[in-house]
């Protein structure tokens, strides 16, 4: 049956985090599918800033490192944010930005496996993970291969004597597709290797399993799907099997076994202490605290569960409504390989994407093709997704996105 | 003449930055001699964090990648913070930590001497740069002397064939000492290596001038003078004459040359875009942005005549009213080679700070005898500074500060 609006208001009448859109401050006629990008604004959040400035800051002064605690709130954010990644806590510390984790995190995985000097990268990874990875190879003396995902199994097993670290992205960014994390994962141990994850596109919207499906090492960003606002700090997971041995190169003073003895040599905490580094920018850290709140509520499973149908629906709605306008979809129709992003390709992506945002629909595009919509499953309702897939069919079956008004605007992450 | 409060409070009629006083949120009933680890709240942040949160995350979402320009905020807000240390536009950039700006600063330069194995470092230097030190000595075979100020001149002498780099604070964190900063950069140019200067006691209370000193690299905090907020975002300064050369190991995506061509392999920006590293922790930076209006109003100049008048009233003071109670100054008497803070040692600064906070006056401690009063010039009046060193003389000539309630706090950065 050719899916209606009729049909959405009934997904949305049975749909139990329905109220969480009241926990959303989203500008009124925009139908928001870009929290692949940046997670739109939880209404607790400015009071929380407000806080954070007038009372912590303004009133406590330095103070509020300890009666705030502000001094354990990157372990503190870390534990919350690896529930969410299915890590108990102790394993998790927030900061800096992904970049730098990455570093971080590749750098102390490969010192975990000495002797070995090949790193395998995903030739689908955001190109930050790409570039980190050939700057801790030049300092540690490795070789990084960028292979397609579909073609890691077989590396790895061609690698697996020299095999140091397996180093992909749960979710390509591009496609929207979820990759095999406990099976890649289990291949590179049974190589003798380590698997660090870059989970930017999973967390806050697949339930990643972190310590289930035995990971190494993790980093993600948190404003996406995390939806702790822009550029809020990153995060590194590390086993906790693999702490005493965790040598780190961002070797920051929060991270020293004793802080405040200010001693010249360092010597890293027990435990994931370690990868503490300098001092986090709290405010920024602090609102992304605030930020997780409705997603704990709503558990990872749910969100997940609806993200997952929320895709469904949008891709029976593509498939209905888009037919012969030049759409494709790239993400896989099964939501088990799917993370929270659906991706259709176009011959003419940019301008239908300009077009689609003078109506009010927000999602991306990634050159040359490809149209990614977020499914953030807290502020979405199914009436927003058929409203969306018709605004697409609209605006393609007009043509009015090629009038010249729509302009590369630069900046989509 | 001994001074008094009528003496203070002349100087306070005088004194053309009183009002500056009025934009700051200071809490009533505190003298806050504490800017040297966490500037005063500025009154105008709270209302830009609500508009960070409401108008530019909740409203403009995406968007305000362009519309507010967040893409160049790292850049932008490096200029600022440039103009604030003598560098000309286009060589400083803000984002992550100061301890990871220090290894990206540190690993740079020593890539600018290749060949060269020593890097001096200043024995004094916070811990987190010594332990950066090591890190990136480890990764790149070099070698770290850690020697006292006092030497450096000798010991860069010592090692002139072999030295690459030499990394040193150009203010003391304990002692509030001010050092040779040109004088130094010239021995270490005579010698042919770099100097890499940590700025974070100097920025924002001493006119650095790293453009005019020929200063090769520095790096520093921001949350300090420059009252940027808890954590702010870090900086790192390049002089333009290294930037084509500057090889940096922290690879992000920002320094990318074409950052949203997506290449995969890493081609690093000309100038000091190839600096910038991951997404900064926006709303963070930004508060930093709306902090430093005060002190870019105020001008650097005057902000450090006030400062150093407000040491010495201090020093004066000092010698009048704590006379054999058991303190001695540390920091230097002559203003020029003072930073914004005045240290004093006593044997028991720890309830001796303790009692002092217990009546308003916030500064803090090192263990196990130095006290530090920062003199924060755009919140503070000489009768601050008075009523503190009055309240100094009453703890210590009461003896009150021997009762056991004050306990260690903990944390002091």
């Amino acid at each position: 049956m050719r899916p209606n609006r009729a049909t959405a208001e009934e997904l949305d009448a049975a749909d139990p985090l329905a109220p969480f859109r009241e926990e959303f401050a989203l500008p009124d006629g925009v139908i928001y599918l870009n929290a692949n990008s940046l997670g739109p604004l939880p209404a607790a959040v400015p009071a929380t800033l407000d806080d954070i400035a007038r009372r912590q800051w303004g009133e406590r002064l330095t103070r509020a490192w300890n009666e705030d605690d502000w001094w354990h709130a990157g372990l503190r954010v870390g534990d919350r944010l690896g529930a969410l990644i299915g890590a108990a806590p102790g394993q998790t510390v927030a900061g800096e930005s992904t970049s730098v984790q990455i570093f971080n995190a590749l750098t102390g995985a490969a010192r975990l496996r000495p002797g070995r000097r090949v790193v395998l990268a995903d030739a689908g990874h955001f190109p930050t993970d790409l570039y980190q990875a050939e700057s801790v190879a030049r300092l540690l003396g490795l070789t990084v291969h960028a292979v397609p995902m579909a073609e890691l199994p077989a590396s790895i097993d061609r690698h697996r004597r020299d095999l140091a670290v397996v180093f992909a992205s749960a979710v390509d960014y591009r496609t929207g597709e979820l990759w095999d994390v406990p099976g890649l994962t289990a291949a590179a141990h049974e190589a003798g290797a380590l698997a660090l994850w870059d989970l930017c596109h999973a967390a806050g919207v697949v339930p990643v399993r972190a310590d289930a499906h035995g990971i190494d090492l993790a980093v993600g960003c948190t404003y996406k799907y995390l939806g702790g606002g822009p550029g809020a700090p990153a995060y590194l997971y590390a086993a906790a099997r693999h702490h005493a041995a965790l040598d780190l190169p961002l070797t920051g003073w929060h991270g020293h076994a004793r802080p405040f003895a200010m001693e010249p040599a360092y010597d890293p905490a027990p435990g994931i202490g370690r990868a503490r580094i300098g001092t986090p920018p709290l405010i920024s850290l602090l609102a992304l605290e605030a930020a997780l709140a409705p997603l704990d509520r709503a558990g990872i499973d749910a969100v997940h569960a609806k993200s997952s149908r929320l895709g469904t629906f949008f891709l029976t709605c593509a498939a209905a409504l888009l037919d012969g306008l030049g759409f494709s979809p790239v993400t896989p129709e099964d939501p088990s390989h799917r993370g929270g992003q659906i991706t259709l390709r176009h011959a003419e992506a940019y301008p239908v994407m300009a077009a689609l945002k003078e109506r009010g629909v927000i999602g991306d595009m990634r050159p040359p093709e490809l149209l990614r919509f977020g499914l953030g499953a807290l502020h979405l309702s199914y009436a927003d997704v058929f409203d969306a897939v018709e605004a697409l069919r609209e605006v393609a079956s007009g043509g009015t996105y090629r009038e010249p008004r729509f302009q590369p605007s630069g900046v989509v992450t």
